[in-house]
């Protein structure tokens, strides 16, 4: 098995927890290890820290899979990690429920599997592959995650990882082919085409910031980068009287449509096809006012140097968001950019806010859901924050 | 009127929507503003920033009330606020409903009312006053939250700000003097008795991690300065088979014990006195393992000048309650610091789990409820902090 060194003053990291490995903190690789194969690391003392797959093209050649000296990084360790997370799914949270049977079943480092992500619709798992060491376990993880989650098909999702090897289409791992992804959320039921789906099909991220929108909303609703309105419907089963959804994608808007008639929520809720950069400015200009803004926009910070622009962009966007939020409303405001701390986003968020010559009052700060779940020290993971603001 | 000028350089903040006027950012006071007199503050060019009260012998001489040039600050100002935060909480919080009657109506900065605190004890209000100038309109505030809240009785809760000359006991503003304070929290009874109270009474803010906890909670639960309970009959109400609470207060824990009994949870939860210093290490050496843990502190760190110490005692507090958890279990930790960023406590609860030998996952980082709420560029409001960890 390869051993990779560690040069010294790049270890404190690792042993706090951290479950990468940088190229700028290897000092040494013996053994000759191939992409994907498993590979030992130590310290410059030779102190075990952890085993991991080997990426020698990334800038993170090894993520830790284990930490414990004894444990082999075999395919069966790969399966025990896989059972927890089930588990913890089923026991912990008591997913899948009545209500709820879309979830996520693995996240990647949070589970001691980095370069594995898995999201559970209903009878369907979806797997992204995004590591050598995982995408050569491929088909033995395909068999176990239809054992553990107690599904018939398991899909394989598009992945594009270039230094990883990594080119995959969407494709049928176990069972048949599905026309689309059908679950329910908080008794909502969805059902998504499959050439609407983004990354593995939807977002559960905010599965739990969307059940504090549906407590928290009164009024007319304005959900800005909707896609299929997983925050708008939820809005539109709260005490709100009208829903207009915008996003930019066809096949988007018209699975929410579709999605709001089937949930008995047609009369209450409109999609519109609309580019969030121009009708917002456009509303703005009309004078429109709406007690409850949604903002969910892409991420608009994919790495660290793309932080000024997409810190501009935020501060941009809120201050459109914020002039259409009628006074004492509410802004419910987010990011996705892991590159942007909780804090940077606030500050972001107030200078758009003040800039519309308004006050911005915290009433609640969301992030991704307990499925989504991360090491301590790992706050790379940690990437949504979901604002609730009064408007002033 | 009296006016505070600002020194050049210090206007920033203040624009970005702090509403606190620091005594070194005072470049001249004019007009000669007693203790409690309502001044106007302008930036070097003679701008108008916004209003407060002037509190001469204070760090922090004035907080803002209004940034609104026409707004005339007078008991009409604050009345108007007192009934926008009522407000906010019936229709948006729908506070009180018949599962809650205890939540706080006013929360200082967050409703533009620094200096004042208010909670509602079913049909009895505590009031707070923290500032000269709030403590001016005493008797006049104290109707009108008898008004909006719709309580017959109001208590002046005690303080001692000495800079703002303020040394109140535990008095009754309007009404007649209740043996204790009894309300519902989340379908849960409590009456606590008034030798008890800390703060004004209860701690509201931890409702929606009580609530997280009662979800999340199985097998054995520890609850580590428990006070009356809160987070352990939480616990109770779950999927869990025992409870114990610990608290270094008789009163507190009598307290407890009797209203585990009254909710039906008395077979399930033990209180027990003990000082948490000298117990855990104790649990420890006695190899006790419980499936959660949960940690919730007084104020470590009252001020930034503690957070050194502060620092070391959450790392030291957290590795013995890891050291607690079974393999796969839940540890639940808080703290109430202002000064301690919720990334600092996480490195330092990660420092004592890491101690340990063992490994966190974050499953969910908790604040203070809705009812809590913070202007956006105030995060010295947003004290408090409860990480649902996972431990390995």
């Amino acid at each position: 098995m390869g051993t990779v060194t560690l040069r010294s003053g790049h270890v404190q990291p690792v042993y706090a927890g951290h479950p990468w490995i940088y190229e700028q903190a290897i000092a040494r690789v013996d053994g000759a290890p191939a992409a994907g194969d498993p590979v030992r690391v130590i310290d410059p003392q030779s102190n075990y820290l952890g085993s991991g797959f080997w990426s020698p093209k990334s800038a993170i050649p090894v993520r830790l899979v284990t930490r414990a000296p004894e444990e082999r990084l075999d395919e069966a360790a790969l399966v025990r990690r896989l059972e927890r997370a089930a588990t913890f799914r089923r026991e912990t949270l008591r997913f899948p429920n009545d209500e709820t049977n879309g979830y996520r079943l693995v996240n990647a480092e949070g589970d001691s599997l980095p370069g594995l992500v898995v999201d559970v619709y209903g009878d369907v798992a979806v797997a992204q592959f995004r590591t050598a060491g995982m995408k050569r376990h491929e088909d033995a993880l395909a068999a176990q995650i239809a054992r553990v989650a107690h599904v018939k098909t398991v899909l394989g999702a598009a992945a594009s990882v270039s230094n990883e090897g990594i080119e995959d289409e969407h494709r049928v791992l176990r069972g048949n082919d599905p026309d689309g992804l059908s679950f329910r959320e908080r008794g909502l039921e969805w059902s998504i085409p499959r050439s609407v789906t983004q990354k593995t099909g939807y977002y559960f991220d905010q599965r739990e910031n969307r059940a504090h929108l549906e407590q928290l909303a009164t009024g007319r609703v304005l959900d800005v980068y909707s896609f299929v309105g997983g925050m708008g419907l939820a809005a539109a089963r709260g005490r709100t009287e009208h829903v207009t959804c915008v996003d930019s994608s066809a096949i988007a808007i018209a699975t929410g449509a579709a999605a709001a008639e089937h949930n008995g929520l047609g009369a209450k809720v409109r999609f519109e096809k609309q580019d969030a950069k121009k009708h917002l400015p456009e509303l703005v200009r009309r004078g429109e006012r709406y007690d409850v803004v949604v903002l969910d926009p892409p991420k608009l910070a994919p790495t660290r140097r793309h932080l000024d622009s997409a810190r501009r962009a935020y501060v941009q966007l809120n201050k459109l968001g914020a002039q259409l939020v009628s006074s004492g409303g509410l802004l419910v405001t987010c990011s996705c950019s892991a590159a942007i701390a909780p804090s940077d986003f606030v500050r972001a968020v107030n200078e758009g806010v003040r800039g519309a010559r308004r006050d911005g009052i915290l009433v609640a700060l969301g992030g991704q859901g307990p499925d989504h779940l991360t090491p301590l020290a790992f706050s790379e993971g940690r990437y949504l924050k979901t604002l609730f603001l009064r408007i002033e």
